[in-house]
């Protein structure tokens, strides 16, 4: 998906909500466990229910990998039901060296066909450099992340810099803004100013917003560039708000109530 | 397996060396494409060629994701197979917030069974600590790697050290030398000196050698300790010594060489 779609696609339907899939068997409703693949039937309907209300999907690799081989068949069909209309993301943290990353961007672009994937920078331009030659995909590089520990290496002094503004600013001159975003979390809302100063132009992806505690408002207010720039990425919050019969719907009332909320802020 | 059993291995046969299973299916012999999984015969004789000559088996995920289920299907059947004398690394270099990370954790440990995986330390403390809390299985942070683009951020200096000197000696006191190891390059032999004396009893795993460049005199001399401390891994001058219907001969014959001047060092 091109960048001019994408914003297209976000001004259509005043939203910039990314739903994450992040299905956990343990935590679905018992009733889909007698399927033959509760964690798929459990995202169609969740797709289903939702898609009008956000502008794409985030796939976390992490609970698809944790059950082998049929999870990664969960995977596969799940991002293949996701409309053609709407981002996907494969949340996947990946890098490595040169001939590695090449591998992964193969999976994740060539083979299941996502749109974009997350990438950490750790180990530099030759790990990302693979990601960043597909036309029209897009590398989501880590900048400030959410968790407790940024602290430990994100929020080092480097210079006069943080390593994460190191990171986007040195990130930033591999790529474009037409096939690179960052990663920013949301419970760091009060950063996103400055971030925003590096990157005036950049998407950026933000998680935290929900059950880690971020703010859409303040995300929103900091965050915003001519062209929205925000993809604000909410999982436990509206996959989780049910565990009964109703999940779906339930899922889709939460979803709509961000995008409501997303809407007074274009 | 434990610290002990890992040095009794170790000893006993005089090697320390891991053959690394980075299998291309494009880069495998022709003759072995008409099987029903072609990637995972390659392994089976590479190990049964390889195994009395090293102590474990890397299996770098990247190559066995780029080929969707199918590839995750010989992946599961690979580490199945290593015999249960040999340490295990997935190379996957994963690391995301906590709670993804146990599902990470899940995968690789629980589910697959390896002994160890690789980890990236950029998300800090809790992006590592899942890993950390299963007994007798092993974290292998990422310090200085053996790329590029290593200088990017590895090797940027944070106060009077280099990035990756604080990561080695941080993230060391969040385990110990009983379930925690550290991935430093073999092309940069001349900084190995200097990790030891942040962690003189950890164990190094050495990625580098061979096609990389790096040398395994100037490893070994630089990075032994009392208990060996190192394992060096070697995966396309192995695995790809012949394209033709001796690969495994010519797998086994440059593993011997290695072993052989392993046995040198000792």
């Amino acid at each position: 998906m091109t960048r001019e779609e994408l914003i297209r696609h976000i001004r259509n339907k005043k939203s910039y909500l990314m739903v994450g899939l992040d299905t956990d068997i343990e935590k679905i409703p018992n009733h889909l466990l007698a399927l033959t693949d509760p964690v798929f039937e459990f995202n169609k309907q969740i797709i289903d229910a939702t898609e009008k209300y956000c502008v794409g999907y985030k796939i976390n690799t992490a609970f698809y990998e944790s059950m082998g081989v049929q999870g990664w068949n969960s995977l596969e069909k799940t991002v293949r039901y996701i409309p053609e209309s709407h981002f996907t993301i494969a949340d996947a943290k990946r890098g490595d060296i040169g001939n590695t990353s090449s591998h992964y961007a193969k999976a994740f672009f060539d083979h299941f066909g996502f749109d974009a994937i997350t990438v950490n920078p750790y180990m530099g331009s030759d790990s990302v450099q693979p990601f960043l030659e597909y036309k029209n995909k897009w590398t989501i590089v880590l900048g400030l992340t959410s968790n407790k520990g940024s602290h430990d290496f994100e929020q080092l002094k480097t210079g006069e810099k943080f390593l994460y503004e190191k990171v986007i600013e040195t990130v930033s001159g591999w790529g474009s803004r037409e096939n690179l975003m960052f990663v920013v979390g949301a419970t760091k809302a009060i950063d996103l100013a400055s971030i925003r100063k590096i990157i005036p132009d950049h998407f950026l992806l933000v998680p935290g917003v929900g059950a880690q505690g971020g703010s859409l408002e303040e995300v929103s207010q900091k965050g915003f560039n001519k062209d929205c720039g925000l993809l604000v990425n909410v999982s436990r919050a509206i996959i989780y708000a049910s565990d009964k019969h109703d999940f779906a719907d339930a899922a889709a009332n939460v979803a709509a109530a961000y995008q409501m909320e997303m809407k007074i802020y274009f």
